[in-house]
């Protein structure tokens, strides 16, 4: 057997389902001893689990409850060692810790932060397996200007440890979420510190997903000159054995973390983070209703490209069995949609029913008639254009989707919004906002019609989605555009989406303000003449839009981070009253 | 003229809008140089507003322009002193600060947070103002057992200060919430300090409500006995001198601050609570209308307790000539809910129409019977029982109400629910838990009671609440009780309120256990025997229910907060998907 066997427990958790993750460390524990692993270390929080809100404030008797289970496991540990996370309560405080367990004994506690302040703690320690040395240094992997330069707090706390103790390797526990361009950002900041303090460093990560954060995975080992001679799979739990004197497994990644260069310009080229959005997607569906209790998946199929890329994530998350489309075509619908819906339907093999809204729609605006009449008499402020017959119909819509969840078990209807439209307000309250789980809503429009180009060519079954989906222009079909006289398309309410999605990138990755944006020039403009005028009028539009959209995001239904920033109210909020800020 | 002429600037901010708050300020000074006022004290962040979001991190141009505006401030000024709280960019932190503004210029910035990082900054200055030396000590007047002992970190900052400088009066600039017990907390907090140091302390505070945040004014003068000498109005925008030598206002609070004891105990006593809850929710409506562009609000009023009072807050907020109530009766409502609606709103003098929602629910119901036979083609999962009849009424409901407000200019809906019925998760999505704001979503059921015939004795208007509406034991009239016939009351589905309401008081203010609760005595059982098997009944299926009613919390629409604890979700939050958690 080959000396210094470590297992990189790979594991998915679950936020705050601590017996849940008790046994699964418990089992992984038993298995490693058969296996002579002489070192096991777990992500970060693994026992408690991750978010957690402010649950541990609140409710101190969870901390307790894992406490208790970071005993029982320590009692099973016999010669070998195991690196676990924890939730430790001191007193009035409660930090994210790692416990070092090993003899039936929790022998070492080493705190990363206080989870309360969130105060950053550099606490480090060594842990003798055989010969081998092994620092834990459980700092952030996370990457930002402020604290990547060799010169930051976070650094030199390293540094002073390495020099101090000379380490023969540096383990890393983390829960490290996977969006946009992170895995690329954390792999030049752990090949950067391998090669900084020439030591090998172990990076274990977990996987799955918990609410908005989907875990990637992708557990690794530098050398220390900085190469990665072992590395796990990308979303998928994983016990991860590394010979430390031999030759390790190498997976494949969905994202090419070595060829990485920060994005200056924005750019229709999707491409390299398809693979990695698909994956995580679909893994954030799995678990979101695996984690609270759900099976199936209810959803409105218009023809239009938004729910069609959440049907096929969710055949894909959830199986097709699993999954139920319902056409509901008001008077406006054209008969395109309809066909595009079910020949969808057809394609991925899910239920698939056709039913009309007329009825509901003609009674609740018959309703409508006389209060409006009524309400005249007090209030002469009556809108001579109104948005009531479009909203009528998406709410009817979602009155359907959460009758079939309210009338069949575990049952969620999904929300079909994208990122787009969330910044410009473009979803009916109620309506098309509503729902139990978001797939979409931290993915652009643009972004979304290369994901389904991507779906069509990369899945097992190809081109499901119907090439007319993916040709046609977004359109609610909620309104006849009185120009046309045919339904009115999203970018005639609105504005070229490859116009709007590019104000997104600029705002998200550059922080540009408008007066800036007014003066650069566009991807947009390159390949379409328009005016500085029309320019100006979108961006006002733009700003405008969003300035109002607060509202609705604060009532957003949960959704998994996907890009590099998101709307998402844990990482973005803005008050709803501050509408008059100057952008 | 007195000597040493102070003005306590007790001003509304608006949350970024930073072009009113600067001209407030102006406006302000300009009339306190015509009084001679020797030194103006302005609330913590007011040129900023509060609060902030994350919006300072994504937009630095929101600091630069409020750092502008403070230089524009500062050249308005002549020999006196100004004291004003701004968001201070330094590099890539910003911080919550204090400038001093004297002839012509920026004198001095003292640090209070990093707005970023949340990190407190101990950070004091001296202002001379003629004889008087005034210690600028901006610390948070926020008590918690943490930093209220007096050899706390914070406590002993100041006392440095203090030692070092030896100033005449500590001057506190803060931007402080009004909840319940906590302006009694601060009383204790700030008399404590002004006797422990022996200093006057001057104490200024915003007022107006941003957001779920009511700023509740009461600024006031301790001497260095600890006594009040000089106090302002509670909610309510007021430039308030105070002469240091001669004799001062002391305005009538709304809460008895002087006499508080820790409330150890549950108790249906909320008398002592009842006004200050009163003006601050009239105060957050009203505000968040005003600050969003809003005039008008419509509701559904049920003839139950919630809408009743939601009507009455709106009246003395808005006006009775912009409130709107819709009587919204299905075949299960009963003449004396739609007598007492209809009585309330005559007795209110506002808009009011009767519409019964049948053909609405006829038209769903027989849209949803197609849609489910087809359904059950694909899935067995179909429900006995089901609540896809209650829902559909409560949806109806609110597709009225958003209709009005998409019909109608600057009108927003109102969603009636309380915090009883938020843990109980006893609303209905895209329903009663629906509207663009929710007055009283933190106020449980029984205090809503109380504050029922509060405002009927207190109120202009003397018992414009029908006492029959007092009197009935509430319910959601959505569905017929098979045991009584009669439509089911909330506490059949649920537990009594009393009982209800006192576990929310054992979590939110002592911190029990579910297990701890079943040991101890509540004050229900003292006046209704009842067993301890129907006890733990009610505490199981309280936690059980609170457990999954977390994705409602998530998407709850904007309250202001009332209670010494609120499910506010940026004061409490916990994943959605742990609902698996042992309390």
């Amino acid at each position: 057997m080959p000396k210094n066997l470590i297992l990189l427990a790979q594991a998915d958790f679950h936020a705050l389902n601590i017996e849940n993750n008790a046994k699964k460390a418990l089992k992984i524990i038993e298995e490693s001893q058969k296996k002579g692993i002489k070192l096991v270390i777990f992500p970060e929080m693994f026992l408690v689990g991750y978010p957690v809100g402010n649950v541990l404030e609140r409710f101190s008797q969870v901390v307790d409850e894992n406490e208790k289970y970071l005993k029982q496991i320590a009692q099973k540990t016999k010669d070998e060692k195991v690196i676990i996370g924890f939730a430790q309560k001191d007193g009035k405080e409660i930090y994210n810790s790692i416990a070092v367990l090993s003899n039936g004994k929790i022998e070492e506690i080493i705190r990363k932060s206080n989870l309360l302040t969130n105060e950053k703690i550099y606490d480090f320690d060594v842990v003798q397996i055989d010969d081998l040395k092994c620092g834990i240094a459980n700092f952030e992997t996370s990457w930002n200007d402020n604290d990547f330069e060799l010169n930051s707090l976070k650094i030199r706390k390293i540094e002073e440890f390495v020099k101090q103790n000379n380490p023969d390797i540096l383990i890393n526990c983390s829960a490290s979420i996977s969006r946009t361009n992170k895995e690329e950002e954390k792999n030049i900041f752990l090949k950067t510190l391998a090669k900084h303090f020439k030591k090998p460093i172990i990076y274990v990560n977990t996987t799955g997903s918990n609410e908005t954060l989907p875990f990637g995975g992708m557990s690794r080992v530098y050398d220390e000159n900085g190469e990665i001679i072992a590395c796990a799979k990308a979303f998928e739990e994983q016990n991860f054995v590394v010979d430390l004197q031999g030759k390790n497994e190498i997976n494949e990644l969905p994202v090419d973390i070595e060829n990485y260069k920060k994005q200056e310009n924005f750019s229709f080229d999707y491409e390299k983070d398809l693979q990695r959005t698909y994956l995580s997607v679909v893994q954030s569906i799995r678990d979101y209703f695996k984690k609270t209790g759900f099976e199936r998946a209810v959803l409105g199929l218009s023809g239009g490209l938004d729910s069609t890329v959440c049907a096929v994530l969710l055949v894909d998350a959830l199986g097709k069995e699993n999954v139920f489309g319902v056409s509901m075509p008001s008077k406006i619908t054209t008969s395109g949609s309809k066909n595009d819906a079910q020949q969808l339907a057809q394609n991925l093999g899910i239920g698939f029913f056709e039913k009309s809204i007329a009825d509901i729609f003609d009674a609740t605006s018959n309703t409508f008639y006389d209060i409006f009449k009524n309400v005249e008499k007090n209030w002469d402020c009556r809108y001579s254009q109104s948005y009531t017959n479009d909203n009528i119909q998406a709410r009817a819509r979602a009155t359907i989707l959460w009758g079939i969840a309210n009338e069949f078990e575990k049952c969620l209807p999904i929300a079909t919004s994208d990122k787009s439209e969330a910044y410009m307000g473009y979803a009916t309250i109620n309506g098309d906002m509503s729902g139990g789980f978001a797939p979409i809503a931290d993915i652009t429009k643009t972004k979304l019609f290369a994901l389904a180009k991507w779906m069509n060519k990369n899945r097992v079954q190809k081109n499901a989605i119907p090439q007319t989906i993916i040709d046609k222009r977004p359109g609610a079909e909620l309104a006849i555009n009185p120009k046309t006289g045919k339904p009115l398309m999203a970018e005639e309410a609105l504005m070229p989406y490859d116009f709007l999605d590019e104000v997104i990138f600029r705002i998200e990755n550059l922080h540009q303000t408008k007066d800036e944006m007014k003066r650069v020039e566009f991807l947009y403009e390159k390949e379409n003449k328009i005016s500085q005028e029309q320019k100006e009028e979108w961006l006002d539009k733009f700003f405008r839009r969003m300035s109002t959209a607060h509202y609705k995001w604060s009532i957003a239904v949960t959704a998994p981070i996907v890009d590099s920033r998101s709307i998402n109210s844990a990482e973005y909020y803005q008050p709803i009253v501050s509408s008059r800020i100057r952008y």
